[in-house]
């Protein structure tokens, strides 16, 4: 099974691509687009969708896997990376490809066992799980490579759910 | 010009088409897209995609307007709306259809000459300045209207500004 994780945003969407059998995690690709702020958002939608577009073509993931976003006050931002995620999951739309979508709760429980670890635990279990040298940088990418990894444990014990809001 | 104007959402999507020359506007069509709450968010937001991209073939619109949205507090709505806003951005990018956006005290101007006007006066101009004999129904094909009109009134005057967020 191939899931590509994303980590949706207008400016820099991370994204990672992880093969899970037998047990095992392997990544085949993480990094994140960025767009240039001082295009027009349409263009910068645009750069997203057909970034990952390239990926779906490139890595031909079964699956997608993204994280359910939860905002405290800040609509504004809350709209834009809103804007990001439908051009993202229009993208697995169009191609049918399932979607799980976790919480960061269930992210973090999944990758170090632990729902309330803090972020340099996530990423020290990301490096081990996928046996990385370095930690994955930027940050996007090592959140994206992160809920992939989610997939591969909540998606194979089939209690993962697709996007029903 | 032929002006396509929208009123985004994921469970209701308003559209206008407003034909517009010599200071006389003309309403080509207007109504609504619905999807099904019921349906998966990444099927929802491709019917969305499909159905503006029939409106593109259809009437060939020469711009879209679109309003600004504000959310005071409700994120997880401005989330929502926020994705179904970005499928309709990306289809105007993807034919590079310019894009003009407006505050809705922009939109009362345009369409009543008061920023602060209320919605019957609003819907009343509607009719009077497209020349309908009843006000559109249902309320988001008539706020599609009225941002339609919105962009013939201030696009004309080259005020307009293009997405940049």
């Amino acid at each position: 099974m191939i899931v590509l994780g994303i980590d949706p945003g207008t400016a820099i969407m991370g994204y990672g691509v992880v093969e899970y059998g037998n047990s095992k995690h392997k990544s085949l690709a993480y990094g994140v687009i960025r767009t240039d702020k001082g295009d027009k958002t349409e263009d910068r939608l645009k750069q997203l969708f057909l970034g990952v577009n390239r990926l779906f073509d490139e890595y031909k993931p079964d699956v997608m896997a993204v994280e359910e976003l939860f905002f405290n006050r800040n609509t504004t931002n809350a709209l834009s990376v809103g804007q990001a995620r439908g051009v993202i999951l229009l993208a697995a739309g169009i191609r049918e490809v399932p979607i799980g979508e976790y919480t960061p709760l269930q992210v973090k429980q999944a990758v170090v066992g632990y729902g309330r670890a803090e972020k340099h635990q996530v990423q020290f279990m990301i490096r081990k799980i996928l046996g990385l040298e370095a930690t994955p940088k930027p940050d996007d990418a090592a959140d994206a490579l992160a809920v992939a990894i989610c997939y591969c444990q909540f998606g194979g014990r089939q209690s993962w759910q697709s996007t029903r809001r």
